[in-house]
């Protein structure tokens, strides 16, 4: 397999663009990774998205933003794993890159959001989870992280007040992130006073949805554009159960512990080496399972990290350091562009304030449903 | 890149299938094509599918068919190109084979849409079209497909009737295939009192929808299983406008000539030297385009091939010879995937009273809207 960079990025704010059409943002974009990797072919499409079929009532993805981008004829196809979305793309382009079947590919990972009811958002969500025996029941996301975070707390001993410094953090590096949906600090104590949502998950614990788009140049080793161009060293996916009640033990993420482990693998690092992680925080404890499941904390032990100022920029593992999912937002088929976007804006060091000092090795991971596919991706600056 | 073998195949007829979960549908091709296959290892699953997010409230379809069949874990990910969806995924899996990351991987292809009310899958299935442009304003894929077809026939002189070929040829062959929705032949005269849908295509110029799934087993040279195992010579995608008053002549289905000409280019034979080609005769017109796109007929004349018996099992370029689209049937998202399936069974001499005597090189394009995407695959007995 030939090595492949990341050689362009763009990305629009999150926000509510109800004026926009999701082909727009996913233009605006697309268009911004290319100027950005001065590029003058790109040979496949990948989007990742996953509600434009039941939330815009457009499907084929693939063909629309070729199209709409003025790159009509090229190869284009659309990679849905829920909320993973965005990060399967990345993996489908990085295959055909690395085969040789391409010399330079664009992803861009799209959603569109907050024209429709609440209701019929949550509903849409839902189909990421098992239909028969989980969505059909009533069972939403927020419903099964809440489910999860009381076991943890349960097991383990924790408080709520506990998680805090996950959504205080992302709130704090936010503010940085000019395309970040919540740009508000947050204390300790609006943590512990945030309105309830699903017990014990309150607002500050979720992370909010959003409309918006961010894409990538993947490029063959030697296509380089103008700007720092890290190497995405590793690239690897695995799966669990898709309903949480079928796994063995519910509190820990299989499958991000096999994708992390094969990453490691590929890129020939461990996980004291890696200097930025770009995580999945859509709620608190999702944070802390992955934090654990990678290798950065002892099983139960992740709230610690957060305790400790492990978690921020300057401490021994950043998360989130752009936002994350809790302030950055999650458009949940674009997220895990998203984050692909932010490690290499810390790889080049343009991070502004929350920038990790000298970063050279990052790593971004993305989840779909409650953790039942999990996308890892490390990237090296040489 | 690795060479790369369809070493098994796997499929459930094409029916409607009210009792089943669609998850059930496409485990139960996987396992056939793994049996088929004979294979103790698979690596990664690409699931074909368009419409389970808006008709099976179902996303998440790699996981969710991964966790189903016992091969939780394992990379998964679902690919969407509308109609084109299973042709799109074959392509993935290829690429994941070819560039040396997986040995083995399984292509599904899914689809069940015969459980809600038609109006509800019209609507589904016009998401595929451009929605601001061409589904809001109301139209449909069969009445794309007519203006198509009127246009076709007036620029070139051709009555309604010259098509009946196409539609009898189909139904004829679909006869000795056991996973057919259609097996009934059809004479001329059915043909030309079919009940009009939208003039000029009446119901024998028209596909039938279907509940179903397909699959099969892609892996690297030297991995081959029991049976006769195809070499994948050539896997090509291409793109159109997305809508058909965007494209310069709407006759002519660039995406499709484009597509063959690069699978012809891998594969390095012509059109001349393709024996049989299961082509996406979602309606009459489609087949005609796609003949004329491919290099199998002069522009406007693909009727003739029709009439003079070209298109026959024995004929130069015999096409749906397990049925096609029309007869077969044509659950969507898995559609590409039944017709690698098809052509496999011809390689391997297992295709019965129709089978192509001693074909040895085979084709398969799969088509996505009204033409917007198209992947072509050409299969090699070596």
């Amino acid at each position: 397999m030939r090595s492949v960079n990341i050689i362009g990025i763009g990305q629009t704010p999150v926000g509510e663009h109800w004026e926009r059409p999701l082909k727009d943002l996913a233009g605006e974009a697309a268009l911004a990774a290319i100027a950005d990797a001065g590029v003058d072919r790109i040979d496949g499409l990948f989007v990742g998205n996953m509600l434009s079929p039941t939330l815009n009532r457009q499907m084929h993805l693939g063909a629309l933003v070729a199209d709409w981008i003025g790159l009509r004829g090229i190869e284009a196809v659309k990679i849905e794993s829920a909320c993973g979305s965005g990060g399967s793309a990345a993996r489908a382009a990085w295959l055909a890159v690395a085969s040789g079947a391409m010399e330079a590919a664009l992803v861009v990972g799209v959603e569109k959001m907050t024209d429709t009811p609440g209701h019929e958002t949550t509903a849409a969500l839902a189909t990421a989870a098992d239909a028969d025996d989980e969505a059909d029941q009533g069972v939403s996301f927020v419903a099964l992280n809440a489910l999860l975070m009381r076991r943890y707390m349960h097991e383990y001993g924790w408080r709520h007040e506990d998680f805090a410094a996950f959504s205080i953090n992302a709130h704090a590096n936010a503010l940085a992130n000019p395309c970040a949906r919540l740009r508000e600090a947050i204390t300790a104590d609006d943590y512990v006073r945030a309105r309830m949502i699903s017990d014990p998950i309150n607002l500050l614990d979720a992370s909010p949805i959003g409309d918006g788009a961010a894409a990538l140049i993947l490029a063959a080793a030697g296509l380089n554009g103008p700007k720092v161009s890290p190497r995405l060293a590793a690239s690897a996916v695995a799966t669990d159960s898709i309903a949480v009640h079928g796994r063995h033990d519910p509190l820990w993420l299989s499958a991000a512990e096999r994708s992390a482990r094969e990453a490691y693998a590929q890129a020939g690092v461990g996980a004291a080496d890696i200097e930025v992680f770009e995580l999945h925080d859509a709620f608190s404890i999702m944070a802390a399972l992955s934090l654990e499941a990678c290798g950065f904390s002892p099983r139960g032990q992740a709230p610690r990290l957060g305790q400790e100022g492990a978690i921020a920029v300057g401490g021994r593992i950043p998360i989130a350091t752009r936002g994350g999912l809790k302030a950055r937002g999650h458009p949940v088929g674009a997220t895990g562009v998203y984050q692909l976007v932010e490690v290499v804006q810390q790889l080049r060091g343009e991070a502004g304030p929350t920038q990790v000092e000298g970063a050279r090795i990052g790593m971004a991971q993305n989840i779909g449903g409650s953790g039942a596919t999990v996308v890892t991706h490390i990237l090296v600056r040489e």
